[in-house]
């Protein structure tokens, strides 16, 4: 099957109809007057962002979301998506089938379609990259920029498992093994990361900054601060680690350090964000309405970068970065 | 230097606004009212489409100006792009600030910006890819579909010159020769193809499809005949071979051969479109009028996909076809 074939069978599907079911080499749109829209782009190696020989549709879901984690950091809303697939003539027509699928699986669970791409074919390493298109109101897009010292810092959802789960994926174990329970959702955090489009809500109507945690909340919310010329100030025991990660952590040589490893760590895709302090009692009204798990973590201080801070509120050392490579 | 330097240092500065000096990870964007929004998605694969070890900048023109042509060929005026850039650690850091020239260079002379992308690791082949968004009033997009049977079949510029441009730059070498005017060309054509946008008003005016000659003339106007359920007839002397083609075509063993060569290779991005009949005179003023090179190349008529006419009107044998790797 060539890659016109290939294209007809399993992406034609996908499209929306801005794709022109995959006919034309252009999408063509027509934007929602009063809105802006977002565009991001993200990209997956295999063997660096995903392990090789992996199932096609687990990467696409993974590849996906990650996309849909930017837009919704932005409080942004999904359109469509633009897909490149690099990778070797044969694999692409065995792998393929499984990538559609994921594909499919994500974007109706998300309510975006497929627009457009290009297929190509490489001897190295697949690489897959995805240019997302979102839509806010005018305006209203929350940005990395935008915090003031003295704002709190909140993060969505739970930390810890993804890293885990890539653990799990990369070297098919982890110490001690983890029961049933934690294991599925260590592998689900890793190749189904959920999108926050849950506090998009509370995003658009709190949030001063916010960015995705692609890079593992250190890194995350450095980049807030780099913009505000500020310090982001996190509390190390207030990290929400979910129960699975702390099991986890508990029962290595050194749990503090563990812990350290799962904020270091990527691929949580929550989103941290920053609100003025007036605002925090209406953010825990909001998120308890809404059944959101929302934690406050900390706050934006004179300095810069980001410190994690003990119990005694003084900073502790910390060995790692972010993912460079991201 | 790390990549987080790299793009502050290189790419930064090539950002639009929308691109928010690229600390973010999203590009923003309020679209012109009464507008449509076109996105098209172009990869390039080291070593597939161009070769290994080339000047960054020169690789940087070719993928940026083959994006365009795709806006070019639907009558759109370019705004901004994403890119996405996968390669070796090592040669990132040596490679970027070339590459990072060239897009500039080819930005500017188009009048589009970078608005956002994604830098990523591998240690195979270079992988880079552009989504490139542009706009077109609405509704008033060339698509591929939309030819009828009796539609006459035109063609911008000359062919040719690329595929000799693309064994000088593989090969080193092409027989005969050619003369130094004619090397200049062809190397120009391979590494600078011109994005049609000087034929954007009669494309807006009279065509009623168009496509970008990326896959060999042949190859493009069977896209354009399998969405009309017709057969794209070209005549073969008609085509409008450069000077330096025809003379390398005239000194091989079978000129006519060359030729079919020359006509199936892709890379000339040009633009083939159709129109009316009745329009030809209209066409014909125009292009004289804005001093373009625009040739009257066929017909659509019954039947499907392509074929090439001798000057008996009978069908020639058509040996290859466009690249299938596109």
């Amino acid at each position: 099957m060539n890659e016109f074939d290939l294209i007809e069978r399993y992406f034609a599907p996908l499209a929306g109809p801005e794709g022109l079911r995959l006919k034309d080499d252009t999408a063509v749109f027509l934007p929602k007057p009063g809105h802006d829209l977002l565009i991001t782009t993200d990209s997956f190696v295999e063997g660096v962002h995903f392990p090789k020989a992996m199932y096609g549709a687990d990467v696409a879901e993974r590849l996906l979301r990650t996309n849909l984690s930017d837009i919704a950091a932005k409080a942004g809303k999904p359109l469509g998506y633009q897909l490149s697939v690099s990778m070797g003539a044969d694999a692409m027509e065995q792998w393929i089938p499984a990538f559609a699928k994921g594909l499919q699986t994500t974007q109706d669970e998300y309510g975006c379609r497929l627009w457009g791409g290009d297929t190509t074919r490489t001897d190295g390493p697949a690489v897959f990259s995805i240019t997302m298109i979102g839509e806010v109101a005018a305006e209203s897009m929350v940005q990395r920029a935008g915090a003031s010292i003295g704002d709190d810092i909140w993060v969505t959802g739970i930390l810890g498992d993804a890293k885990l789960g890539c653990d799990l994926v990369t070297n098919q174990r982890i110490e001690p093994a983890p029961s049933g329970e934690y294991l599925f959702s260590f592998e689900t955090a890793y190749w189904r990361p959920e999108p926050a489009f849950a506090y998009r809500r509370i995003l658009k109507r709190f949030a001063t900054s916010a960015a995705d945690i692609s890079d593992g909340i250190m890194a995350d919310v450095a980049h807030i601060s780099k913009l505000s010329e500020s310090c982001a100030a996190l509390n190390f025991d207030a990290l929400p680690f979910s129960l699975g990660a702390e099991t986890w952590a508990e029962a290595q040589d050194n749990p503090v350090q563990a812990r350290k490893i799962l904020a270091s760590f990527g691929d949580d895709y929550g989103v941290v964000f920053t609100s003025k302090v007036e605002s925090r009692q209406a953010i825990f009204d909001a998120a308890r309405t809404a059944k959101l798990k929302l934690t406050l973590v900390g706050s934006m201080q004179t300095g810069k970068g980001s410190v994690c801070l003990d119990v005694d509120g003084q900073t502790m050392d910390w060995p790692q970065k972010g993912y460079l490579h991201k």
